[in-house]
């Protein structure tokens, strides 16, 4: 694409480093904003900016929250004995939506990828680690997407845990398999969280 | 949508405000930055700022431009009294691409669409006539998109300049009708614009 300006050209490349936004997505969504008014890109730029310059993560969930320790962590009528391991803060909004779930959740904020050079180091995985050994925790649910990153990911956090006799399952399957938990039907994730199986057990398929 | 964050729940919301970008995606690309460096929302938010408050636009063409007049008003090798009138940026971007015009362009800004609120007066098509007016111009190629706006835009400008007894043509349309401009492959562009016809012909379809 040949530009007839610099600062186009720039706004356009930055817009299109984001994932799933090609250069003629990245123009038409630069375009639409010099048809807007100049405080419509302030209002955007702003608000990204403050997002992730003073973005906090719960200290106990490593969910993102604007506090200390999040709703769900600080919440005395959610059992914290039960913890529900997912990838990220989509997966929350998620499973919360159900409203099915009383428990607490651990945020990993992401899974193991040795392609998109993601180790077990660059995730929550000591974290929790630390939880269970303190002996705070009872169960553990893997609810991470079931492709080969997420498998992988449970496997992992499984051999980590298995010295501590704690129960592990995963969520039962009415979602499709590979499947992104975000994308499910209320109902099917809510029935899934429910009727969750092992985890030893979800080796066996 | 229940956010665990305000912050979080603010970026997303500003950057679901541009077109085509729903909730989820905005999430999505919300996250993405989130876990690149803190420089990578800076590099985008700078470039986006500059962009919308250093724009310039060419005081001939009207597109848009770093400095007064565009390279191509400005080439002397440009036929100048031949004027091809497009939407926007992307349309001279495509057409330049093709290596097949060698006038020059007027950008109108969008097209007449009473459902959008954008009548005449929010297109350059004033400053058009007035060039017409001063006899700088001796033939007009009418390179909208042959969409209802498109057509609408057409023939309010063609009126306008009736009086003047120019030379008005449409591009020849190997492009399906409806498509947009910017997807047309060079080729097709190419020729469509060799093969111009006169635009009271293209009345009569
Ligand atoms: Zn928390
Ligand atoms: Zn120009």
């Amino acid at each position: 694409m040949e530009f007839s300006s610099k600062l186009l050209e720039q706004a356009v490349y930055e817009m299109s480093q984001l994932p799933g936004i090609g250069k003629r997505t990245a123009l038409r969504l630069v375009l639409h904003l010099l048809r807007q008014s100049e405080s419509h890109t302030e209002h955007l730029t702003q608000a990204l900016t403050k997002l992730r310059t003073e973005i906090k993560f719960c200290k106990n969930c490593h969910n993102i929250s604007d506090v200390e320790l999040c709703e769900i962590c600080s919440n005395p009528n959610r059992d914290a004995s039960l913890v529900c391991v997912v990838e990220d803060v989509r997966d929350v909004m998620a499973i919360e939506n159900t409203s099915q779930y009383r428990g607490q959740y651990h945020v990993l904020g992401g899974k193991i990828s040795p392609l998109d050079g993601i180790g077990p180091q660059d995730l929550t995985i000591h974290s929790l680690v630390e939880k269970v050994k303190a002996g705070e925790i009872e169960e553990i649910i893997f609810a991470l997407s079931s492709t080969m990153e997420g498998d992988t990911t449970n496997f992992y956090i499984y051999r980590q845990l298995e010295q501590y006799k704690i129960k592990t399952s995963t969520i039962a399957r009415g979602i499709a398999v590979g499947d992104e938990l975000e994308y499910a039907d209320e109902v099917t994730l809510g029935r899934s969280i429910l009727n969750r199986i092992p985890f030893e057990n979800s080796l066996k398929n």
